[in-house]
């Protein structure tokens, strides 16, 4: 069974991981049914923690879980705690494959989608 | 005349603010002619600041400036930082007219671009 995780920074202002949900369920709707769970989860500040999603991704039957960083540089998030935070609960789950995806800054997408933000004004 | 202005967080890590950097080379080659200047800013940590790149926009004669904020979300630096910068800057040019676009993660398209990754993988 497959699980779509949208993994966050995570904020102080609760509005800001509201932002996050709400891309989730928008995720969730246009993902189609290849997915049987899309959920999202936050690397510091904000509820539930990216070890906390996993273990509930496993505990509904996820075999397969797609990672999505939503971060747009590839800092130390990116590249250390996210693989880091993955890494201890692959040792959990062995059998459980996960596969990380593109941080969303490296998709070269974004020009476009600033480009249609500057044309809709 | 108009000027595009991508501003950007700024990092420590110099590789993310040349990732902006990049973006905005990217941004510069896609926008066409209606821009005579396309550039970047950082709020923090990098520069040029914002204030010295509106400075920089304005000596090579612009009257129009368009801002994209670079943030996923819609926390104190968009909704408080990042215009107490360019209210500072207005005082100096009244005549400067500045529009103030979505900042990134407010864009609808976010989520196809995630699915967009989610399918290249």
């Amino acid at each position: 069974m497959k699980s779509l995780l949208l993994i966050a920074h995570g904020s102080r202002r609760e509005l800001s991981n509201q932002e996050v949900r709400q891309l989730t369920d928008q995720l969730r709707i246009q993902a189609g049914t290849e997915f049987k769970q899309v959920s999202c989860a936050f690397l510091e500040l904000a509820e539930p923690s990216i070890e906390a999603e996993i273990d509930h991704c496993v505990q509904q039957g996820c075999s397969e879980l797609f990672i999505l960083p939503y971060f747009l540089s590839a800092g130390r998030h990116v590249s250390e705690d996210i693989p880091q935070a993955i890494a201890r609960k692959q040792a959990d789950y062995p059998d459980l494959r996960v596969v990380v995806l593109p941080y969303l800054g490296a998709s070269p997408q974004l020009v476009q989608v600033l480009l249609h933000q500057l044309n809709d004004s």
